[in-house]
């Protein structure tokens, strides 16, 4: 029996490997104390039984995430299945029968910097996408911004980032199936926004965090969704270089693409606490709402985060900054680790494939929200 | 140069072929006077061009189809883009330069009998999926029932049919984007809508139409949605089996597909017309509209066919006879054999693609109607 | 339980369908007495187990054909299977049990007129291909030849037919691989073929045949491989435009692609036989085999048909009449219906991707041979 | 203008990119004086040029590889094509037109670490393969082993090593495709060699330099290829591992897989120079050069290094170690960074689907060379 996670956002330590259950912890982002996501490969004997523990799931940031999740699971590193667990409160524990010699578990389908390299490249191909490096992260990574659309003619500024917490994969996985049917030409909603709409993407916010296997900071152990009043080049380039580019181009909507480690449902936060929320915000988000209900199953909204009273929002969050500093609709999607439980996946729980598929029917909610503006 | 239509759906006639331009005549359908599908190929030398002309264009069962029309062309046979046509009320006249040695042009892309197997032979692979054959055309060929989702549980029946009239090759491209939709696991709608409601499919009305290369008939000359009152084994088995079927096991829905040869827009008919045309059926249709407006931009509700009067309406129609029969929501949806001017695509016009992406937003109206049931 | 026949190269006559075993007969080839191909498409109950009679198997063309054959079925009409059979000299009995809906049943993997007609659009794409209709058959079907590589500068002229007994399906299967070997930029024996031989294909030499289901004759129930000396365009069209237009490019190497029924081997017959046999006629016939040893162990020479005496071949067969009338190598290939009994795969008998790697490695000889002119 | 190389493999410095020529340098081994790999991605304006210069290419490894060069570019990193250098025994000198916003540079199509564990994900499916972990890099990667075939049964064992020098990715695509042909059902000399032979495949024998950009050496900067003779695993546990392994399983052919800077031509080097040679090594040694002739035209013998003396050979090397040891058939396949000059490619130049291809071949020399054993 062997364990390893020397790949990209590798993150397991092996504390016991001798005897049955193998004792596994999860290694804490650098220089901070959050931890959740792990990824590893487990080799063995093909038929044999496995049963690991995780013994610091419950010190983990959000050890409600572990009730009822289900780990993901790939032999061919492609299809990804889920595996039934046990949480006492502290320890996590589940069964591996090997069917092949070794079998990868990660905490959601793992989205690689090679993955995101490529995405960039074949988007780059599509005429209507341009393609800018804003800028390098602590350990030197790409921040790339993509421009969909013609900035000249455009009407209509969108601005959609994803992935600020590295661990939260299915961020990037929708920000590909975003690219997907924005570039579709038979997908008439694209080719109708294109027309008067220019989509400024980011769909990797933090590099260094998702190559190094962190849950939620970047190489220097910063939660880039607690900088946006205050980046710097030191801390959070990330956040600065972005945030800049949004100062100098401006936007009508803001996307942060989020997951959440609890709650079982695709959900999205507004910014209803920030200084100067108005109708008008609360307008747009409610069609957006509305809409997103409309085009998708997957959405929906009586599942989320408890509303900041008025006036009372973390300012340094992304969302409540570009809300309060462009005056209009920001939001943050979350999409679920385990799965929507309104439609349950047995097999799979919430996926790529669904991530896809969400990203896709998105574009409906903004197509009308664009109407009021 | 060299023509040759000895193919699936092959149709068209060499008058000249000695001198330009290359004169063609498009053959009726067997035993009657309509004619509009064209299918056939042209060799020549690489490089050079051809014009041809369609000299009984003007004597076809549309006119006006002709207007504005382009013709749909494909060196694969899998890519069809379109080029651009000249008509003066008679005279079809289009310039084709070969870039390769031959060249398919069709009226609109076809969708052959072994594309229709391999749709049937692909659907039944699906744990969901019952196929049935209800018997034979005159021909000799089977009439297939796709029956999706489980007949035991399910609440409400939904009916689709597609190509009575063969020529309409866009209503089969629908059908098999609505198979794909229907049966992808990861599309949430699809999934939700299995667990209430069984869907009978007829992807193709008219098997021996289709072969022959017919705009609008069966293999014995009769336009099939005009047999809906007193349908034959010996002049429309097609309508009669599948009529058979429908008054066996009741439906909740009907849908039937087909392409219009002058509007280039997608646009449904009802059967405000129908004796017994009340507040529920309106209130279905217009739920259904409505829908479809939102879901696609491709669908609008501004152009279509003139309504017919209360009471007045043609009872041999299938949708018509459907929506008395089963006094519930019945549909023809058209699709334009041009393009959606709404959202025009120069170089394919309305495309197999487009077709599919259709049939999977058709999918929230269908969703939308069933709550009011 | 329903039996279907209604499609592309479909052959079978339900005798009985009523009481198990269900009785069957393979219906001639049109005009003749020939018959051994078969395709049905089989519906039942999924779960159910159905035997099966052909009755008339003992008469047919072959009958040692059926002695350890195994038949071909498909449920998705890509990958095809193999059932095992009991043959008692006079009826051919098996059982399916199906595990959908309908399961299509065939003497070999049928090779559609569809199929045909996409391998000869995609060939076209190709630089180095030309596409030339030589006239039509009976049926109106067009003969079409393809030219690979460049009549002017090249030194050697390689022939190559397929099917002209159209039941052997295997022998468009492998000229598809050949296509597919011959157009690979990244094959050096291929690439370097091309520098200084041209070929001539004809990948179906009876459309008409293979459309209607025949086992060995044309539309007029002429078996064209003995149609060499004297052919007409009122009995064998496809045998008269391609030797007309072999006697006018001539041609340095033959190679005419078959099937065998009886045995389970592949291998080539030359001309021995022929008046003008020679040493050069022997030194490339052996050169040739020796390299195809070499260059598959698909491929054997211990088992074959029987030599014929010198000077006593029938001069009506292709190969033959090649052979003497351009003094040169022409061989005949067979592969076998049932499986190669040195290297048998039990799961798919031999099959289309074994004939098409069995093409990719003719490239071998054929340049081995080419060295000796 | 932005360069970068924060990616697998990524090697390149920037001196000066404020004026033309852009002077970039490549960064060497680590800890070692080996440089010669680049991979950079260039970004820049559309329709624009740039002149790059690599300004200490005179002072790499192996200057005379940088004589008639071709830059390997991709703009999707899919498909890589080749951009004219100009050489002065100093500076290397290319122009890039940029057709999309960036530009992949390397010195041969790159073979991820990512790609890596795809592959051994995608080949453990099959049922014949065992997929084993011998133990860690320096850097704490795995050292896979594949075997493949069985080895209760297997008559004989061979062995395939790739990539000990990790800049020569060609050995690595090479692998890939020798897998693929080896599980393809549909191969005929796979399945029979598969029946009496055991493959063991260790298909990257330095991680650690591939995935830092390394030329020649691994993390620590030791060549590998010459720590045969007393590997450790503090300097050379990649060699280490394997080579007990070996020691362990003995074997009956050994294979490694190169690629060479300068020559232009695919070649093996055999151990003619190691103590022990004769007779059976040479007898060995002629057949399999024989029919790897035979079997490709991509491999030739009439260029290739100069022979060692007898009884000189330097036993450090991996080859020299082997053939001594097992006293048994051990070569060094090379394959070009430029290309085959018998067969250029002038878009593409040796390409990744060249090197497949020539694995591919590979079989039949060595099933040839197998029948002497």
């Amino acid at each position: 029996m062997h364990i390893s996670s020397a790949f990209d956002s590798g993150n397991i330590r092996v504390i016991n490997a001798e005897s049955s259950p193998i004792e596994l912890a999860i290694r804490p982002d650098n220089n901070s104390h959050f931890y959740q996501w792990f990824h590893f490969r487990l080799e063995g004997e093909t038929g044999h039984s496995y049963l690991l523990r995780i013994i610091n799931a419950g010190k983990s940031a959000y050890p409600q995430g572990w009730e009822g999740y289900r780990v993901c699971a790939s032999y061919d590193r492609q299809h990804w299945f889920r595996i039934d667990t046990k949480y006492d409160g502290e320890l996590l524990d589940f069964t591996v029968e090997l069917e092949q010699p070794s079998l990868y578990l990660a905490y959601f389908a793992p989205y690689s910097w090679d993955r995101h390299l490529d995405m960039l490249a074949w988007a780059q191909g599509h005429e209507q996408v341009q393609l800018e490096t804003l800028g390098q992260t602590l350990d030197g990574h790409d921040m790339t911004l993509l421009t969909i659309g013609n900035e000249q003619t455009a009407k209509y500024k969108i601005w959609m980032i994803a992935r600020q917490h590295p661990g939260e994969t299915m961020a990037e996985w929708f920000v590909e199936g975003f690219l997907e049917a924005l570039l579709d030409d038979d997908n008439p909603r694209a080719s109708s926004l294109l027309k008067n709409t220019v989509f400024y993407l980011v769909p990797n916010m933090n590099p260094d965090g998702s190559v190094r296997g962190h849950l939620r900071t970047n190489a220097a152990g910063v939660n880039l969704n607690r900088e946006w009043q205050n980046p710097s080049m030191e801390r959070s380039p990330e956040v600065f270089l972005v945030r800049k580019k949004m100062l100098t181009l401006g936007g009508d909507m803001f996307l942060d693409i989020h997951g959440d480690e609890a709650l079982p449902f695709n959900f999205v936060a507004a910014c209803g606490g920030i200084p100067g929320y108005d109708e008008r915000h609360a307008a747009l988000e409610s069609t957006f709402k509305q809409a997103f209900v409309t085009a998708s199953l997957d959405f929906q909204t009586e599942q989320g985060y408890p509303l900041d009273k008025p006036g009372e929002a973390n300012m340094s969050i992304g969302t409540h900054w570009c809300g309060k500093q462009f005056r209009t609709l920001a939001l943050t999607l979350e999409m679920p680790f385990k799965d929507n439980n309104n439609l349950p996946n047995p097999e799979q729980g919430w996926s790529p494939a669904r991530c896809q598929q969400l990203a896709q029917d998105i574009l409906l909610p903004i197509s009308e929200t664009l109407k009021l503006l």
